[in-house]
């Protein structure tokens, strides 16, 4: 099951875990999107593919990023959730956003609510990691 | 050249540029490792292919996060640096080796500097801002 590492360097560490086009969407979806259950990451406007959500979800899980457990409601479903590794992620979630919204000539994400971000990161950490939890 | 963008969301676009296994490891040696030619990013410890580096390279070059430009003491050979929107991927860079430093239970990077740049993370980023710049 375990890889063996590249390198020693803290980024090489990270980028092996979740250094791909998906994991960190998946982990946007837990983050800021409220997703709980398999079928909200395959909603998300980017058409992830099942085998990749499949996979990525076991990658997250097995590195101690997310958790799941059957959902109190109906236990033949499975609920996902930040594990505390994954709520450590969101300041890079948020970094991802407000580098995108900066440098894509044709972002749409509105202009207050990115400046506010920037002016206000530790707040939106906080506040996401808040959320999160709830 | 350009690919169709999978959605409007921020962190999508960024990963369409830089989410995968190597991109960020080069802007790590351009940004902390001071890294200028071709060569010092074959030598990184990763161990890099060179057709992987090639396409990297042009990739973020294509879309402006690093540049290139004819080595002053040298014409035949290309000396790379960060681009404006590279410098402003240093902030990703510090939180990828906070998270790695704090996540990896193998850990070797030095506790004492993790703790230093946890704490003074806009001083760290401002660092490397200016020394990549010189």
């Amino acid at each position: 099951m375990k890889e063996p590492k590249r390198s020693d360097c803290p980024i090489s560490f990270s980028l092996e875990i979740f250094g791909d086009r998906w994991s960190l969407l998946v982990l946007r979806d837990l983050a800021f999107r409220d997703a709980r259950y398999y079928q909200d990451f395959l909603r998300a406007p980017e058409g992830i593919a099942t085998n990749i959500l499949a996979d990525r979800l076991a990658r997250l899980e097995r590195h101690g990023v997310i958790e799941k457990e059957p959902d109190p409601n109906d236990g033949r479903r499975q609920r996902y959730r930040l594990a505390d590794a994954g709520l450590d992620l969101i300041p890079l979630l948020v970094d991802l956003t407000l580098w995108g919204g900066q440098h894509d000539p044709e972002s749409v994400f509105p202009r207050p609510r990115l400046a506010r971000m920037e002016r206000d990161r530790e707040g939106a950490i906080a506040y996401y990691r808040k959320r999160a939890r709830a």
